[in-house]
């Protein structure tokens, strides 16, 4: 089988990509200890006065005190703060962790001269175990003072877990006069298999957004990226997504955007969805012990939801999952999940294709079938999975990888 | 971590139990070699006159030909024999895998001297590869002549497929001035998460039951067993589970079960559901790669079927079960699973527990917490997980295995 990516993903960038400034966002980061040895686990952005934020939170019943502060600040909308740990995800603390993440809050809020809340929380890591926030609120102050408005790298990295590479990406637009750019980065390795968000993903502009439309834009971009992946089909008790529009272009021109639908939004959004789904797609690829890259197309469908829960009975069928890391077209095991999933399907009508190979049709083995094809198809880094339900025009696509050796390993092993 | 399973599962027990003869009932296996070498992959029970049949069968969309040749069948609810070949599952084979079915029937029920209605039908194996029924079809006749009412042991092996022992059950009870038998065997190792029945299993008695009664004794005992347990949470297109009642204890004095609220009725469903569930759990105690057997009992939910939802989420996630595979006491991923089941739950009332150590309560870990003693119960063979949503009178337990190298090796490696 499949080498299981011990240490490093395969598809971990030969170097991260090289982030713009975006005016009115600077970033800190630095070690504090909270679990990890030798390695930054705190982050902070210093947003610009009028900053507006927008958040995608998970639905999971047991969320994280982080998550339950961030959605009471975004009732208001405006942020000048972001604070991430990790190493500790400050979720099922009870009432020492509301009390954590208020600490947080208002020390933060000191150090960058703003309300509590003004400031949004995120926290990954093991869930259950008190969060100290001693460990860290006494250094807020130094990470404000010397927060930089290139530090992307450092931000990135102080947020991961179990990620075996910091996931950044960046697009540009141009708005009127003006060019704006849009930056994010994000974590995500385990534990993902976002319900309206994922992990911690975090996306920065300057340009000039109103509220409303800022978090419509977001809810659809999530809805097309962060929510159709999976790595293991858990979803986590943190998952964040923020967007902070700082307006800073609005200095230089950039008219401000108050309707998603307008001509500017729409080109927003495209720009946005691009930088979604990079962030999505590179936690797939750090997927833990992922060895393949698997994309799932659904077509013929009875609505575009059926095609993506098929889509997903898929993706997270482990047997589906280790085929594919014992690089084994063993495509009866996708007729399976296909038959599990609870959506309307014909066998008599199933077709599947990896990549260009049709390998079954009319509810049998193609024709034209050629395992030999089709095993070398299966030693590639990435497969394409497609499958045509007959039925209607429902469709979807989903992303995920394969299921390893080393997923087993990471994760028998992760806390103790 | 503990050591997966690699041949035997650790709880294979030591000696098959031994199987009273069921008046009306006969066994037979042989070699065929559809797909395995040295070893029987075909069996044949035959039934006496008057033997009447239930069935509970997959809801899988792409269901098996043999399943819906036995849905036809069972709607006619007599039986004179059954067929079942392991190796191949004749799944997605189109109207080549319902030729092969047919005329599976129609040779055995020459064998036998019936009608191809009263064959019943089970093939377990790959998926999409298509059935050559000239394999096995003439070593029917040799079959039916040499059937014997003590091959419990043989037919029972000739149905495995990944399993790595027999799963047999069998018990007594008193209806009347009569003893009767209800016997049983199962096979199921990997895509076990059934809905509705299990991959294959059958079950013989000689009590005289009426067709609705023995129906409806079958579909209450498969969902409090079979529909209880899963390995990996795939859906097989193959489920199968068969209730044959011979009748012939009636020459005994055993009275007729008509009604299955009837005094007897309830007796003899009591009898039943301990065969089922023994049979049950010998599928989970022999899934692919298991090294620890769980169970997850759920109380406190809305309802006995949020119960279950919230017993599966934490039965399906593969967190959890990398976590108990390398005996971790990682409660926090209970608590996550929770919060992704979709049903109600109060993060400020959830308690969990292992075995008799509580770890968690009122949304926090528990005040006595012994982090030590925990580590030392997870190194046992068997855990209890008790979860208490407190919200409800709503309970279920379900039943399944860890997940370990053991599986990941089966799986990526079971069909090239």
């Amino acid at each position: 089988m499949a080498k299981a990516a011990a240490n490093i993903s395969p598809f971990a960038p030969a170097r991260l990509a090289e982030m713009p400034v975006v005016e009115g966002v600077k970033l800190a980061a630095c070690a504090a200890g909270i679990r990890y040895k030798n390695r930054s686990d705190l982050m902070l952005a210093v947003l610009a006065p009028g900053t507006i934020a927008a958040g995608v939170l998970t639905r999971s019943k047991t969320c994280s005190a982080p998550v339950v502060w961030c959605r009471e600040s975004l009732a208001e909308g405006k942020a000048r703060a972001l604070v991430i740990n990790s190493g500790n995800a400050n979720a099922f603390t009870g009432k020492k962790g509301s009390e954590a993440a208020r600490l947080t809050a208002e020390m933060a809020a000191r150090a960058v001269g703003c309300t509590p809340r003004e400031v949004l929380l995120a926290s990954t890591g093991v869930i259950g175990e008190p969060l100290d926030p001693g460990k860290f609120v006494n250094l807020l102050g130094g990470l404000a003072e010397t927060a930089d408005a290139s530090a992307w790298h450092e931000a990135a990295r102080a947020i991961m877990t179990t990620d075996t590479f910091a996931k950044l990406a960046t697009r540009r637009v141009r708005l009127g006069p003006a060019e704006v750019i849009i930056n994010g980065f994000a974590k995500g390795s385990g534990m993902i298999a976002p319900d309206l968000a994922t992990m911690l993903a975090n996306v920065f502009t300057d340009a000039p957004i109103g509220r409303a439309a800022l978090q419509a834009m977001l809810a659809s971009g999530a809805d097309k990226t962060f929510n159709c992946i999976t790595v293991d089909s858990d979803t986590s008790t943190s998952d964040t997504l923020l967007l902070f529009a700082t307006g800073t272009a609005a200095a230089r021109g950039a008219p401000r955007i108050e309707d998603a639908g307008s001509p500017d939004g729409v080109r927003f959004a495209a720009a946005l969805d691009a930088v979604l789904l990079d962030l999505a797609l590179a936690v797939v690829k750090d997927g833990e012990g992922v060895s393949k890259f698997v994309s799932i197309e659904v077509t013929g469908a009875e609505s575009d939801a059926a095609a993506r829960r098929i889509g997903f009975a898929i993706a997270n069928s482990p047997l589906v999952k280790t085929a594919i890391a014992g690089e084994d077209p063993n495509w009866g095991r996708i007729v399976m999940a296909v038959g599990k999933a609870g959506e309307a399907a014909d066998r008599d009508r199933l077709a599947i294709a990896f990549g260009e190979l049709v390998v079954a049709e009319a509810g049998e083995r193609a024709p034209g079938y050629d395992e030999r094809r089709l095993a070398s198809y299966m030693k590639g880094r990435e497969i394409a999975i497609r499958v045509d339900v007959g039925l209607g025009g429902g469709r979807a696509t989903v992303w995920t990888g394969d299921l390893t050796h080393g997923y087993i390993s990471i994760n028998a092993d992760y806390r103790s």
